[in-house]
C-alpha cells in the first residue's frame, strides 16, 4: 500500500485524494459499496462507525453515525448519481453537523497491474469565496473544506427533522 | 433588474452567477421552487420545460426535460439537500447526456431594500484536471463546466434506467 497524497490548493474549493492499494479493482470497489466492509476501514481510526442505510444505487441514498469514546455522535448522509461502479463512484456527502455545507465527490479506480490506484476527487460550493488572485495562492487559510470528517459538532444540537435523510 | 454577472475562472472547477431582481425575496424563491413558475423562466430561451418531478424538500428529487424546435429532448435531475429556503436551497445537477458529471449547487438570496440579490454557486469534481500552476490563470481551456446546460447530446442515446431517477 503506497503513501496517500492529498492534493488542497488554497482558493480552489476541491480536495484530490489519491492511494494506490495492493488489491484487485473489484476488491477496493466492494470495500467502498459494501456497507459490512466499510465499517471495517472508515476512519477516524478512534471512532466507531454504524450504517443506516447504504443504497449503492443511482439514486440511493446512505447515511452512516460515528461515535466517540464520549458517546458522542456525528451523522453523515448522502446520495448517490449513477449506479457506482469501479469507473465511478459519484455521490453527495454532507456532515449533519454543519447542514447545507453539502460537498460531492467522485472515486474512480484504475488497475494497475492487479494493484489499484485509488483516487477521490471532492467539490464544494461552500467554499465559495470569491476566486482569489494567483498572488494569493500560497496562503493556507482559503480553503476550509466542508468534505472534511470535522468533529467540531456532535450530532445533537440540530433538528434531526432538517437535516437527515431517516 | 441588474445585468448577471458570471465568475468562472480558469483551473477552478466552481461557477458563481449573481443577478439583482427588482421583486422582494420571498418571491424570487418562489420562482425557484414552485414548478408551475419555474418553467416560466428556466433557460434556454428556444426550448420547452416540462416537470416530472419538483419535490423541493430535504432529500427530495426533481426531474425535467427540455424540448427543442425539432422534438429533441434533454433531461435533468437532482436532489435538494436540507429544506429549501432563501438562505439556501442546495441541490445536485445532472445532464442525462453526460451521466456522472455530476455539480452541486448552492443558490442564496439577500435581500436588498425591497429587491433581492441572487447569488448561485455551482462546483463540480468532474471538473477534476489537477489544479494548474498560477502561470496558467488567462487560459481558457480548464473549465469546461458540467453545470451549464449543454445541447451537445440529445437524450435519446442511453439508457434511462441507469441515469434517470424516475
Amino acid at each position: 500500500m503506497s503513501k496517500t497524497a492529498i492534493t488542497a490548493e488554497p482558493g480552489i474549493p476541491m480536495v484530490i485524494v489519491t492511494r494506490e492499494f495492493d488489491a484487485p479493482r473489484d476488491l477496493v470497489f466492494r470495500a467502498h459499496t459494501d456497507p459490512d466492509l466499510l465499517v471495517q476501514w472508515l476512519g477516524p481510526r478512534d471512532l466507531t462507525t454504524a450504517v443506516d442505510r447504504y443504497e449503492a444505487r443511482n439514486g440511493g441514498t446512505w447515511r452512516y453515525r460515528q461515535t466517540d469514546a464520549d458517546g458522542n455522535t456525528y451523522g453523515f448522509h448522502g446520495v448517490f448519481h449513477g449506479d457506482p461502479s469501479p469507473d465511478g463512484i459519484v455521490q453527495t456527502f454532507e456532515f449533519e453537523g454543519a447542514p447545507g455545507h453539502v460537498c460531492l465527490q467522485t472515486v474512480t479506480l484504475a488497475d494497475r497491474g492487479g494493484r489499484t490506484l485509488l483516487r477521490t476527487v471532492s467539490a464544494s460550493p461552500a467554499a465559495s469565496a470569491p476566486p482569489r488572485p494567483s498572488s494569493a495562492l500560497g496562503s493556507s487559510t482559503s480553503t476550509s473544506s466542508p468534505c472534511t470528517r470535522s468533529r467540531s459538532a456532535p450530532a445533537d444540537g440540530y433538528s434531526p427533522a432538517r437535516t437527515t435523510w431517516s
